[in-house]
């Protein structure tokens, strides 16, 4: 069994970087604060005896040798950046968790054939720039690096040009490692695993994903002396497209989910009717089928929507991913893990995007989630108990050692 | 009459200050930039021999002595602030038209018994602070001074300290001169004039108006595992809401308008349920039950949004004017003007708000319109004519000097 105090002081010691607002934690992607935590993480690596790597996309990768370090690595971790309102456990359970596995192996003396690779994919949560899972995204080929460098937060900065104000581009090409397996632990997210009182959701699937930004262009003008008729209000067109994301979604839950949480709007005041809004549609679904039919339905309607109000309409793709389907032999090494160390599971399908949805079309891979109160997430009060944290920590770290063979 | 490429020529002055992107201009009040158009009409009421008196709101009166200095002034001017993207004529028109109205009467070497006062009032938008006509809402005694103070813009910044630190908080008490009359030159910001190829707009009433500021809470969760029965959506309610204030609006018009032009979400990230959004829900009519029949519903359309939602909502009144009739005799004396210098006119009601609502509850007032391009305004396209500028001041020009006497 791993050490759950040190896992769980790592976590608490982790989380003082960033600190939100309400005990939660702002640390986005390729900000002053995610270069400071992964410092931490740094050390703590070297003080475990890990090796670093860091590719150009700043992912880090610290190994640990296997006593035959030819044969490929197996991977175990997660992401260090958070949402500007997130919790401390989203991703960074994942990461030390990971850290505690090769902690624990140090304790025990346990060396395993494959060496192990404690990973921390950068800017898994698209917060700040999008897609999410960007980094893993490129490293299995499906984004393109230098596609992703140019693309913009808030404030016009560019993800490549904050990388490398932080620190943190490392010169490893992105995608050139080899991998016997990737593993990673979550906290579920979502309610399921807390209201049936089970220890471990053994991750079989993961839903797809898409993310539409719409731009509306209607027209500026007076709030109060422009005539009802003759109104191009982009405000009202943003606010017939959330109702229709919401309805639809609503038409084929608990297959789906659907909403609007990103919005812009200009010039955005009191008195002037919007002439312009940009936002972000996400809806999701573990079926292709229904993730496509979705589609169609919200382009269809925006169509109509935007006819009817004269305002104009774009819509680009920023974020898109397949249902995803784990590895077999993965997700048994994690079931068995379970069984064996007499925690209560049960298979479960990622309601999130995870780093391990991209790295499981290059290499074989798995997921362990554990409960979290209230399936909160992407907010400051997201919780776990340290208990709830132990149980997937030990689960990951028989999965690991079993894959990674002693 | 009066010199039209002079008043041209300064209104295209004063647009240099504060441009916009896109021909029009962004000079918010008590902005740098407000200061720096403040200066400039400052150094043209010098040349033109008037006294600048500032009150504590930041109100400039200029003031051009009459032969019986003890006889209370005519008061002529509109406001030089502008919308984050606002126009080059919108209030501008009225203060340099007034300025113009002093300048041709030095030109023809007329004196009048009282004198007058051309007045730039602090804050007519409301863009950057609520509400809109701040200072003659002051001026009037219906806002409070210390109140509006303390307002803040979108950075925290408090009204009060950006006006001292512009260094145009002048030391005279707001409220204390005496107003014979007062006349306000503006531009329709409605289509009807144009459309109709009249000349004038004699202005015989202001439409009413409340801005409705609303918060509502819901509660931040994950976009993708967090099953939809469970959210709190604080931007799905505030889609409703905007649907709800446009069909409101539907069914009073032609009668009254409604919109959501201003709206805030948090934390506004593409995979976070909004938890909270803050958004000002403007409404006007010329009937002053037509404005508060559409509160009520309004009110209570948000009660039954929010309960089926499961969020919470506060409402807080930030701007409030009742439906104005101007001074019989201050309309006919515009409507006389028109009559007698030959230009068609029709009366009109303001669809916007005016430094005139206000000023009409303390002293007799009334407002000359002159068409717009399109009827559009807030808007940086807002576009004027030349002969409309110079009929619409024409007319200030002979109703102030009939007012004021010979
Ligand atoms: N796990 C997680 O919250 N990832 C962010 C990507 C997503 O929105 O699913
Ligand atoms: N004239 C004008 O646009 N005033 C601003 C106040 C309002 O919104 O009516």
């Amino acid at each position: 069994r791993i050490n759950s105090d040190r896992l769980w002081d790592s976590i608490m010691e982790m989380a003082k970087i960033g600190p939100g607002i309400a005990g939660g934690n702002n640390r986005q992607t390729v900000t002053d604060e995610d270069g400071e935590g992964r410092h931490l993480f740094k050390r703590w690596c070297d003080a475990a005896g890990l090796e670093m790597g860091v590719d150009e996309m700043g992912t880090m990768f610290a190994r640990r040798e296997g006593t035959e370090p030819d044969l490929p690595p197996v991977y175990v971790g997660s992401h260090l950046d958070t949402q500007p309102t997130g919790g401390k456990y989203d991703g960074v359970l994942g990461v030390l968790g990971g850290l505690e596995v090769v902690r624990s192996l140090n304790d025990l003396g346990i060396k395993t054939k494959h060496p192990i690779v404690v990973t921390n994919w950068t800017n898994e949560e698209g917060a700040r720039f999008a897609p999410a899972m960007m980094a893993s995204g490129v490293f299995a080929g499906v984004l393109d690096q230098a596609d992703v460098y140019s693309h913009v937060d808030k404030d016009g900065k560019k993800f490549g040009e904050e990388l490398e104000r932080i620190g943190w581009k490392g010169s490893e090409k992105v995608g050139d490692r080899k991998i016997h397996a990737f593993f990673e632990l979550h906290i579920e997210q979502g309610p399921i695993l807390e209201d049936e009182g089970i220890d471990i959701g053994v991750v079989t699937h993961g839903q797809g994903l898409k993310w539409l930004q719409v731009t509306l262009t209607g027209k500026e003008a007076h709030t109060g002396s422009t005539p009802m008729p003759k109104r191009r209000n982009a405000g009202l067109g943003m606010a017939r497209v959330i109702e229709l994301v919401h309805e639809i979604a609503m038409d084929y839950q608990p297959d789906a989910v659907g909403a609007v949480g990103h919005m812009e709007v200009y010039p955005n005041s009191r008195n002037i009717i919007a002439g312009r809004t940009v936002f972000t549609i996400d809806i999701r679904s573990p079926e292709k089928e229904v993730l496509d039919a979705m589609d169609v339905r919200i382009r269809e309607g925006i169509d109509t929507i935007c006819d009817a109000l004269d305002i104009k309409y774009k819509i680009e793709q920023v974020g898109h991913f397949d249902p995803v389907t784990f590895d077999p032999g993965c997700v048994k090494a994690i079931r068995d893990a379970a069984e064996r160390l007499g925690y209560s599971h049960r298979n479960i399908v990622s309601g999130a995007g995870h780093d391990a949805c991209w790295i499981n079309r290059v290499a074989p891979t798995a997921m362990v989630m554990c409960p979290c109160v209230d399936g909160l997430s992407h907010n400051e009060a997201e919780e776990i108990s340290k208990e709830w944290a132990a149980a997937g920590a030990d689960v990951l770290f028989h999965a690991v050692v079993e894959t990674a063979e002693i």
